[in-house]
This record gives C-alpha cells, structure tokens and sequence, in this order.
C-alpha cells in the first residue's frame, strides 16, 4: 500500500509524523509518502536519526494551521501539506490520506477534493474510542450536527462495515442508536424515526443505549448525530483527564502516597494501553471516495503509525468502494 | 419549613428516605412530612432505631415504581406516595416537595399536578453536578429531548437564578452554552439562534463551552437541550463508575497493591466528597409554582438529607415566584 501523510499536521510535527511514518514502514511495509516541506523534513529526519528508507517526500512549503479556516483547504491552502496530500490520494497516485490537523481542514477536503461517493449527502466522521471492554466506532463526532433519520441509517451502514472489517475483523460487531432511554418511543423525532429505520435495516441492530452503558461497550457501533456524538466523546476525554489529574494529585499527598503510587505504576500499563486512543489508529471520513483517516491533534509517533496502519488496512479491503455498492443497494432497497 | 418527602421512592426507600428526613430535622429544624404507608414507615423507623420526632405521615398506601407509565401519575397512582405529596404542596400545604422516585412520573406529576407558571411552556429538568471545582447546574438534563432558541433561554435565566441564590447564594454565578466549538457561528441553528439571545440577555453568559471542560466546571450554569443533556450528565457518571472500577481493580492485583491501596485509601475521602452528587441535594424541576426536587434513585440518607436542605431552602427564597416574575418581565422586554 501507498500511504500519503501529511508531515506538518498536529500538535507533533513533524518529529511524530516522521517517526510514525518511518516505524511503519519497517513494520508493515508499506510506502509512505510524507507531503511537506523537504527540507524540513530531511533536516528534522537527520536530527532525530530516523531513517527515511521507503518514504518518499511530496514536496509543498505551505501548511494550514489551526488558525486558518478550514475552507481555505480548497484555496489558498489548497496546496498545503494536507491539501497536495488529499489531491494525490484523490488523483489515484495512493491508497489513503493519514493527517493529525485540523478536523474542519480534512472534513473539507475529504468531500470536496477526494469527493463523495454517490449516494452519499453528508460523509461521516467517525471515531474509535477505547471502552472498558473493546473499542467502539463513534459516528457522527461534530461532521454534521443536525441529522435526519435516514442519515444516521446510512452512519449505520457505513460504520459498521468499516468496524466489521477493519476493526473487528469479520467478528460480529453490533449496532446501537444513542439515546436517553431504552424505548423505543424515547428522544426526539429523529430518534424515533431512526430507531425504526435501524430495526428494519437487517442490521445486527441492539435497540438504544445509553450513554451510561457506551465506557463500558455496549455496542461495536454507536450512531448519534454529530452535535451529541461530539458532546459524549469530549466529555469521555474530559472526564478520564479530570479523574486522573485527581488521582494523580492524591499519590502526591506525602512521602508514603508517593511510595504507594510507585508500587501501582508498573500495574498501570494495561490500563493506559486499554484506554488509550494511540493504538486504535484515529479517525476514518467515510462516505468518500478514498481511505482518509484523521488522527488526533496530539498524535504522537504510535498514534501516527497506527494511523498508517489502519489507513492501509482500510484501503486494502476498499471500504470505500464497498461503501458505495452498500449505499446503491440501500437506494434501490428503500 | 414544612417539606414533603416520598417516603418511597427510590433503590433504599424507604430507610434512607426516612433516616434521611430525621437527620434534616435534627440538622435544619424543618418539619418534615413523610408520604406513605403510615403502618409500614413506623415499623421500619422502629427496626432501625430512627426517632420520627419532627416528623408527620401523610398515608397512602400506593406506590408508584418503576416500572409504572409516568402518566399513571395523573390517574391510577394519582395518590401514591409520590402524587398525594405533590398534590398537598400544590394545595399550600406545604413549601416544597422531594421525591427519589421515577424522574418521567415526578415531572409529570409537577407540571400536571403543581403546575406550570405562567410563561413557562415546558419546565426544565436541572441537575446539580459536581466538577473539579465547584458544582454546576446543567439543564436540561432530559426533560425536553428537542429545544427551541429561547427555550434555551429561558433554562438560563431560571437557571441562573436558582444557581445563584441557592447553590452559590449570591456568588458570581456564569452561564455557558454547551456547544462543539467555542465560535459563535458553531453547533446547528438551535445552538446559533440561542448564543445570540444569551449574549444579549443580560445574563452573565461566558459563550459557548466544550464538553471537555465541563468536567473541570467551565461554567457555574451549563444550558443545553435534554437530548445532549442527558447524554453528557449519563457519560459523565459513567465514566467516572468505569474508570474508578479500573482503578481499584489495579489495587487488587497483588499483596503489595492492595498495601498500597490503604496507603492511599485515607486520601480518597475529599475527592470522593468532592465528586459526590449526594452532597449537592439532586435535581431541581424549574418552572412549576413550587420547589419540587428530585434526588437520584440510589439516594441514601445523606442524599435525602440535603435533598430536603435544598428544597427548604429554594422554597425560603422563593425561587418559583422569583422565576415566575423573571418569565413575566423577559415576555415584556423581549
């Protein structure tokens, strides 16, 4: 697979970008192409010592920043290090797009440069997000914060194929519409009508869940709007940072806390490793013509390679063109 | 004070329901009036060695559980525990009514049954919610799944209100509009239309507020629909129930863990107390002409004891009448 990443997207970069990139070449062995500035990067490469055997670099001196409003990806920054990037990947020249920048940038770019596949009026953005049990897919997360019925069907549709198949891996993976009750007559409208879309789906479809149940796993897939699915996914992140911040604080307390913390360190890392979203892989667009993955802001060089992974793994079971026959089957079906 | 409580609602009516109204007692010097089975509180108070001195019985001998339609309320347990007590508060006798009970039958019960203040098309369901620093009221909490602007609005302004003088009791009191961004321009229409009549409402509104600041308490008021309320307030409670279940399972790994457990264990105490809802006195129904509380179903003791605190104190300050001329002059100005 050819992987394109955009170097200078993220909190990290383009350090992290370069070392993600660089480790997953050695452990997958894909090709990755990183879209920046060559100089920058060969220097930083240099600095760092990381090798740069089996990337390739696609010139561009121009970054969009946080700061730029995410519509200029189409012009002014339509050739910054994630505009050429999605351009290449969109003109066929690679497999999928893996970038740590703006979400506004990539959600932008991903629709109008890599384009939506028929049939799709809103693509998805989706979210692995660790939970006590397995991960879980999260869609829609802040793309679209107003949905219709019909559009949470197809987040249904999309994001279980992509969870089942990348993710899971052919295990059975379970649908659930997030909501403020267990009912079927419970949330609003939406809710209601969406509710009876999913059952008749054919969809490994569970019914509601609440948000209560979602840390724990209640389900493979969790369909919700994006103004609710952005709200429950920053409070999680929200609420692991304040929980942990104060136990932290607690082993401060004295000497002998401090003694107790050292001795539960070591037990700490599967915990971490659970919790963590760096090994999940980030972000995928879908309802696009081409594998585009957003990995977090604050990707670090693990988040990155996962990234990579999860991109080409995406790319090699072509969930987008998979994506476009299961939503034609579902226009003639409906 | 002369405050209503249901002596059987919730998960440990009705001995925490009862040893919750006799500690009010002896602590506040309310009178309290126990609903219910007359028979059957004696004989628990008597089990349990609780003195009922200060205490009166309405009886009743209907219960209204959970799993009986919220609307039974009105009808066939119009004269449970829970609906004799709101009728009597509704009648003036009594200054305010607490229940642990069924949240959709005690909301039914308040609108249809105390009923709405003029102005008011939908009250709000409100919940005091602990944060790393100081509790915040979010509302609504899943009271009204889908909201217009300026029922937004008027949450925040009885919001504001019932914060300001009964949590922070004249303490700068902010108000935040939960949101998936902080730009004005973010969120769907609901949530644009309600920034700008926030912003000039003359109440100390702080902007939009993200989700993961919430935990951390970004604002004294956070208002939102009850779709994205209920889903924030329920991923809240349950990631804090999932992380803390990772956390003491850490200690439980080894002879030296578990040491290391009581080490820390004595520490745990403020954050524990810091964290708990139970302290706060539970959630408030705004809109109605009397204070009505509802405390969370596993209410204990100590729950029931502030929940009564709280209610004698809204009802001191005359919260729904201060409400009810606020809705009065908003109609005027707006």
């Amino acid at each position: 697979m050819r992987i394109y990443v955009d170097a200078f997207g993220g909190d990290n970069a383009p350090l992290s970008n370069i070392q993600g990139a660089a480790d997953a070449v050695k452990a997958y062995g894909h090709t990755v192409v990183l879209c920046g500035d060559e100089q920058k990067i060969r220097a930083c490469a240099a600095e760092n010592d990381v090798s740069l055997n089996g990337i390739e670099i696609l010139h561009t001196e121009d970054v969009l920043t946080m700061d730029d409003e995410p519509k200029s990806i189409l012009k002014e920054h339509k050739n910054s290090s994630m505009g050429i990037g999605l351009q290449a990947v969109a003109a066929g020249e690679g497999d999928a797009f893996v970038t740590a920048g703006s979400s506004g940038a990539i959600l932008m770019g991903a629709t109008f440069l890599v384009k939506r596949l028929a049939g799709i009026s809103r693509p998805a953005f989706a979210s692995v997000v660790p939970s006590d049990s397995k991960p879980f897919l999260l869609l829609d997360m802040g793309a679209n914060a107003e949905c219709r019925p019909e559009m949470l069907l197809q987040f249904a549709r999309m994001g279980h194929l992509y969870m089942s198949q990348v993710v899971n891996k052919g295990a059975e993976t379970t649908v659930g519409l997030l909501n403020i009750g267990t009912e079927a007559h419970k949330g609003g409208a939406v809710q209601q009508e969406a509710y009876q879309l999913l059952k008749e789906s054919g969809l490994p479809f569970i019914g509601n869940v609440e948000a209560r149940q979602v840390p724990y796993g209640a389900a493979d897939v969790i369909v919700t709007d994006g103004f609710s699915g952005n709200i429950m996914l920053k409070t999680m992140e929200g609420m692991a940072s304040m929980l942990l911040k104060n136990i932290k604080g607690l082993f401060m307390s004295n000497l002998l806390t401090k003694l107790a913390g050292a001795v539960v360190k070591p037990y700490l890392g599967d915990f971490k490793k659970k919790m963590s979203s760096d090994e999940h892989g980030g972000a995928p667009i879908l309802g696009v013509r081409k594998t585009v993955i957003k990995a977090h802001g604050n990707a670090n060089r693990v988040a990155i390679m996962n990234a990579i992974r999860v991109a080409a793994e995406s790319a090699e079971a072509d969930i987008p063109a998979q994506i476009g026959k299961l939503v034609a089957k579902a226009e003639v079906a409906e």
